[in-house]
């Protein structure tokens, strides 16, 4: 392990780059725009993945594939979607390569140009609709519930790993209902779920609501999402999901016979998380040492670093070890022996710290012949020293102690930056200098666009459970018809 | 379920495809070449992934993601793999879709065309050897075991689902050595992996051997291979494993500070299975009532299918039933109580058989009297009384036997349609008939190529444990230099 990360506070970007380099979450690719996911940044996603696949899967949800590939036609059935998809898109448009005259290039083979360009998924509703269309006959035949986890291309210039890049992974939910209702509870079923893995799983306390015209998805009636704030300040969209009511069952045309022997339009949601949200791991809970991470999400939760300088210590601490190592294993925790040679006890601490494993336990002679250990957090570097006869039934409240406590540490930092202003000008001062802002909108577009281009901020949501009385609107003091949390947003 | 399927003898290849559509696996996708995996399919390439990522992580591998977009110049840094990639590949040009200038339809921005074209992945080496040049420098970065799942695109136009389209789903694994014996160790493991699992799993028996020189991967020293015989007495590659010697260290420069101090180039290894597996189930073991899956795979395991009039008698079937159901959920077998109403029992019978289900289970009011379940095995149609008493004790012994069955049925199969040829007029009436032949070859690619134009036969692997006593050449007649097994191959 090289060098630390360059300070936050000094500047937050970088600090971010750096945490992904040197902890060895990702790397870039060489096209432009492109990422690599490295072994431990892709733990920590599989872990995520697993978990939301047991809840969708427990909620009567089945995966599928889709194919990658999309007619460039199909993107154009729906009105809003190709506008909001055609901008930022890999186009495929040829099938061959083949040598050029002089042969010291390979060249697109012109005889290998497609009749129809082929579109690289951006999100997979078209291609899937055009196939519901096929499988939907009768009321029998809903609900659908697929789920496909996937890779997806929008096409980016400015490149942040895991916030943005050309291609991402994700999971997108596409359902098929026969009544509004059905949908619209299967939309707020899965905001449920995302919310509850979000901050259950990951420590970062999410804000549910909708988004409002401007900020919804291409396609959707509407966009119910959770809002979460990074250790900057900024708003980052952390998960998604759309009621679509009938506009791609009228795009595809996919009619089913209910059960009153009438032809009606299926009803359609779509959902999805993506390798984003371990961006938002790392900005939420991220300190000067590096990561930090909640034990429920992290590929180690506990390693173990011997202090020795002979391989008979070693064997000794070993054999001390073996009683608590063995209860890891039986209760399913995931830990690290860390007994690599040639390195020193101070690089693999610095290195698990800046790869965030909540707790460090050293063992050196000494600790041996007092029957000791030293536990160290790494949420707030606490270190204690415990008995080794005590420390397993302590060990797994040290855990949740430390997820409970991360949460809660970026909960009060998003409710301490999260402002109640009194007027623009005050909106002005504090957008500037970061945070939520709660506050009246009129629901007029213009009013939003207005202080959009005036500042930057966009309306990240309009929480749900609307309660307020006498609010204005912060922009126009006409009466508010919404309280919302302005932002600026990655 | 509507009609059965194409019976094999009358069109094998028509029988294939019906029986993915009517078990409800696959689809075609809307671009020409793609594939869309249903929920039934895509449960059985979740199982067989769930174990191959087992075996693959208990011997240190580990996953990550590396993009799906690939530089052109990439594919022709090494030379081989270029001439064997470059012919069929999907290659992304332009970033952006406008209107047309009557607005009419969407085109390619010209102002968005790429300065260097992009190829959608067709195998990952490139791409993943440019990381490793930027990840390796010493012999303690040493041995890389990375592993990832995902889609790749080769560009076809006769679609075979699953076993030949433009887009399939994959692992590839990827791994770098310091040393050469340890890199072959490695293609070895991995080949006992794909063997153990195929095998054991799937219920196909295989045969292990190398690839000759015109038949390996385009980069490759040495391709291992486990090779299958189809129900149509065809092959078909069901996996590789590839010893890429300092191919693509040397295409990519990547070299490493051994422990003497010197510089070494890096030796690699990649191997891959895919859903074209899932292809090989379905033409292993299928029937003419469809599916037949071996218990190891099957998304379900048991269907129960109660036989009732009223509600109040599926009321007293369910009970009858909850102990050996109960018996099923705590032992992780996978089963399946088809309480769909306004379907019949013999509706419910075909839909269970077309989809491979190994063990039904009829109930009706009889067997409640008289204590008793009916078991129907669909390896064999075999239908046995039980007593519901005893049955759990036996039902685990029913799913393995079934599974074994099936395995030593398709052994036998294979055996039985593999021949040792006395001369090449018997060879070319025995290809022409299908089947699989051992015999004695010079070891001349001019003979292979020969035999190959002739007969449309190509080696399948030169079978490990060569071992043979005055074996001829079947073409040349020359003295063979290995045993080697021809067929006609998917």
């Amino acid at each position: 392990m090289s060098k630390g990360v360059t300070p936050k506070s000094e500047n937050y970007s970088k600090w971010y780059t750096d945490v992904i380099t040197k902890a060895e979450l990702a790397d870039y690719g060489p096209v432009k725009g492109t990422m690599v996911i490295r072994p431990y940044g892709y733990q920590i996603w599989e872990n995520l993945k697993d978990r939301l696949d047991i809840e969708f899967k427990k909620t009567g949800h089945v995966n599928g594939y889709f194919p990658l590939f999309i007619p460039k036609s199909f993107l154009a059935k729906e009105a809003e979607h190709v506008e909001g998809f055609a901008k930022e898109c890999a186009i495929v448009t040829h099938s061959r390569l083949k040598n050029n005259d002089d042969k010291t290039d390979l060249i697109p083979d012109p005889e290998s140009k497609l009749e129809e360009e082929i579109i690289v998924r951006p999100t997979s509703e078209t291609v899937i609709w055009s196939m519901y269309k096929k499988w939907i006959k009768s009321h029998r035949d809903l609900p659908i519930l697929m789920n496909q986890w996937a890779n997806v291309v929008r096409w980016e210039m400015r490149t942040r790993l895991f916030l943005r890049t050309s291609e991402f992974l994700w999971q997108e939910g596409h359902t098929a209902h026969s009544t509004e209702n059905e949908a619209k509870e299967e939309t707020l079923k899965i905001l449920t779920i995302y919310k509850e893995v979000v901050e259950g799983m990951l420590g970062i306390p999410v804000i549910c609501g909708t988004k409002t015209d401007a900020e919804k998805f291409a396609g959707a009636e509407t966009t119910y999402c959770i809002e979460s704030m990074m250790g900057d300040k900024r708003a980052l969209q952390a998960g998604t999901s759309h009621y679509l009511g009938q506009n791609f069952a009228k795009a595809f045309n996919v009619k089913f016979q209910d059960s009153d022997n009438t032809e009606k339009y299926v009803y359609a949601t779509s959902w999805g998380v993506s390798t984003r949200l371990i961006g938002a791991l790392i900005m939420v809970h991220g300190d000067d040492k590096g990561l930090r991470l909640p034990p429920n999400i992290a590929p180690i939760q506990i390693v173990f670093v011997p202090i020795y300088k002979t391989d008979e210590d070693y064997q000794k601490i070993k054999d001390y070890l073996s009683s608590i190592l063995t209860y890891c294993e039986n209760n399913h925790i995931r830990y690290k022996l860390d007994n690599r040679e040639k390195l020193s006890p101070g690089y693999k601490f610095n290195e698990w710290e800046m790869k965030g494993v909540p707790i460090r336990v050293e063992v050196g002679p000494r600790d041996l012949a007092d029957g000791n250990i030293t536990i160290v957090r790494r949420d707030n570097f606490e270190k204690t020293i415990e008995k080794i006869d005590t420390i397993e039934s302590k060990i797994i409240n040290i855990l949740e102690d430390i997820q409970n406590s991360l949460f809660n540490n970026a909960l009060k930092f998003q409710n301490e930056n999260t402002h109640q202003v009194q007027n623009y000008e005050e909106f002005k001062t504090i957008i500037n200098t970061g945070g939520f802002i709660k506050c009246g909108w009129d629901g007029n577009p213009q009013t939003e666009a207005k202080i959009k281009s005036e500042t930057n901020a966009t309306i990240r949501c309009i929480p749900m459970n609307q309660e307020f009385d006498n609010l204005n609107c912060i922009y126009s003091s006409k009466p508010a018809k919404y309280q919302v949390i302005f932002a600026k947003a990655y």
